[in-house]
């Protein structure tokens, strides 16, 4: 019997852990057909490395808390395999190991990564099947209607700013005015679009989405708008935006004490803005890891498509699959009904799947109902994690018990 | 029959609600001793303004949703009374409205206010009782064991803090280093204290309190053995840490690119500090307003304590009482036992509560058991609020109906 290499890449979601709980628990449901499940020390360098855990040395328990706990167990990274060489290590520590199957849970660098090792695979005439499982919060994958990891980031910043939107109403009359906040997203304006679902609270929130070239008087007009109607505004705003000329927000040539270049990020850029153009009291916040790691708010159908992709990609290889990725695909939005598909990974592979123009208002500063009636089934459902008697998460650690090492040393 | 009149100040948190919840439920079951429960418009300026509302215009089950719905549902204000004439005002609208007693939610500020008003009622013979609700994130109210919406952020940081951690964890050997969180907590590090527990999972934090004077130094020093120990490494710094000149972290002299000031946080200052001296990439976040607003992730005893506060305010006015405010008296940390008690007003205003010595460790850059042991109780049990089928909280916003006012305009 064949075994299998499971492996984690890029930046983790609160539940990137769940694909991998779907993946291990599948092949302990089919001992019959699967040797040990292997997976790679912060991936795919790991596995260059010949460092290598055996997740049979976990618990079954260990193995499904894994299902509520954010982050990635195994580690990841960011490393793209360049030369040919690797591509050959990777192969030859799979031959060592007796690897006949490859799970590469990440987003479209490894789904790239996924497609050329099943080709080099097929040349030398390796019998690998690689199936891609995929993982973004930035939902710009194609191909799948969107991607585990996504919903989750998407709840926190929706709830995030629904509560920050109130706080701010709370105290505007003599205090803060405009309350800025920045996402994540990279190029694609999926989770900025997010924060514009507390609209649904009349709440006045300006989206500036990567989509959208920053236009300042446009910007400032509206903000000053919605601060005379309501007294205040919340902006949500994406690590993505760029002005006209292509320039982020972030890097408005500021400079510290000492001349150095001064690495910002947008939501300071933008409130200060406001400050001086409006004069407008205000606060800002930069939620960075914290949304893409806050698995206490997690999405309930997120972990479950994060599961199933998981669970299928093992059905996928023991159907004979190979070079493919698990999708989701929605029949319908309301009520909200998905299913497994499946897209080939050449087709996949660096494509990025910005927000269609018919989800962002006319204006640009604001998601309309057909982007609404995306979003809301992937937010929907809470999944909390367990918590300790002391008040906080029960997180898992793995024991992570590495295997000996076959081959000779590599250097990368 | 005397109304009440209720009104919250500075800050929101998120179970300030549960305190207005406890006031008016309670004064609802006293209805053969209380008349109308009125709320002041947007805090003491409401109250000046003579904007007032008719709180026994909501349903009772609107009020019940108070317990779970973050932020100031009446509105707060930051708004020190200085004038006489102001004080005198207050007393003339409490005279227009009939009103018998004043429960003022807040924190030091709002503590002093009601001490001043009792005394003038007091000296103008104007049967007003006056009760301080004590509120704040800051956990800096002295003669109370903690302050009802301390442990709600508290468990929002440590979590925050624990899963950010866990990311950076997963990606440190090819990506981010030091992870910086920026929290809040004004001169007290209480809530910076809350992201040390996540070193009971094993993760290298390092706190920068206000208490401590920063030794850039004596940090990097910190810093740099913890990745060197673990791979990774983060770092919780309080907005009111200083260095040994007493200047704030966040004002270094920072300019944009045309020469104005540049109001940051002090965790863009940190991670550019470490990025410059030691070489390592980082990622820093500013939790700003989403931490006081985090009702998703209340802490049980947190919210249980706003609204026996408020339900105990009730009742010492009911008892007789004036210018005073309830405390919580701690019985016992394991298991965890509290009892209401009191404390005279004049006791508690302008007085500040600094995190204890034996809370922060030898080294200035932790917290001790001591402090874990304080901390713990304050964080335990979830309390989460309702979700809409849609997936978003279920929060109330009140009808919020204006009295007729009585009186002739007021000028501030």
């Amino acid at each position: 019997m064949k075994n299998v290499f499971y492996a984690q890449s890029g930046g983790v979601t609160s539940v990137i852990n769940a694909s991998a709980c779907g993946v291990i628990q599948t092949c302990r449901h089919h001992r019959d057909k699967i040797g040990h499940v292997y997976a790679a020390q912060h991936g795919i360098v790991g596995a260059l490395n010949e460092d290598i855990y055996d997740t049979d040395q976990e618990s079954d328990a260990a193995i499904a808390a894994l299902k509520h706990t954010p982050s990635g167990a195994f580690g990841s990274c960011r490393y793209k395999l360049r030369e040919e060489r690797e591509y050959k290590r990777l192969l030859e520590v799979c031959q060592a190991h007796n690897i006949g199957y490859f799970f590469y849970n990440g987003g479209g660098d490894s789904a790239d990564t996924s497609d050329k090792i099943a080709r080099l695979a097929k040349k030398i005439d390796y019998p690998l099947q690689i199936i891609h499982i995929p993982k973004t919060i930035d939902n710009d994958l194609p191909l799948t209607d969107n991607c585990p990891g996504f919903g989750s980031v998407a709840k926190y910043i929706a709830v995030s700013t629904l509560e920050a939107s109130f706080d701010v109403r709370s105290g505007a009359t003599t205090s803060t005015r405009v309350f800025v906040l920045e996402v994540m997203g990279r190029h694609a304006g999926w989770i900025a679009a997010a924060g514009g679902l507390a609209a649904d609270y009349d709440i006045p929130v300006v989206v500036l989405f990567p989509e959208v070239p920053f236009h300042q008087a446009r910007f400032l007009d509206r903000v000053k708008a919605q601060v005379g109607r309501y007294g205040y505004c919340s902006v949500v705003v994406s690590e993505g935006c760029r002005d006209s000329d292509g320039r982020f927000l972030a890097d408005q040539g500021t400079r510290d004490a000492f001349g150095h270049a001064q690495l910002g990020g947008a939501a300071p850029v933008v409130a200060q803005l406001i400050k001086d153009q409006l004069g407008y009291k205000y606060h800002w916040a930069v939620a960075d890891y914290l949304q893409r790691s806050a698995r206490h708010l997690a999405s309930a159908v997120d972990v479950e498509q994060a599961y199933a992709l998981g669970r299928c990609a093992v059905e996928l290889a023991l159907a004979g699959k190979s070079g493919v990725m698990p999708t989701i695909v929605r029949d319908s939005s309301q009520p909200y009904r998905w299913h497994p598909g499946e897209a080939a990974l050449s087709d996949v592979a660096n494509q990025e799947k910005m927000m269609p123009t018919e989800f962002i208002s006319a204006d640009g500063f604001g998601i309309t109902q057909a982007c609404k009636d995306y979003l809301y089934p992937l937010i929907s459902g809470e999944a909390y994690p367990a918590y300790t008697a002391l008040g906080l998460p029960d997180y898992v650690t793995l024991k992570k018990v590495l295997l000996p090492r076959k081959l000779a040393q590599f250097t990368i």
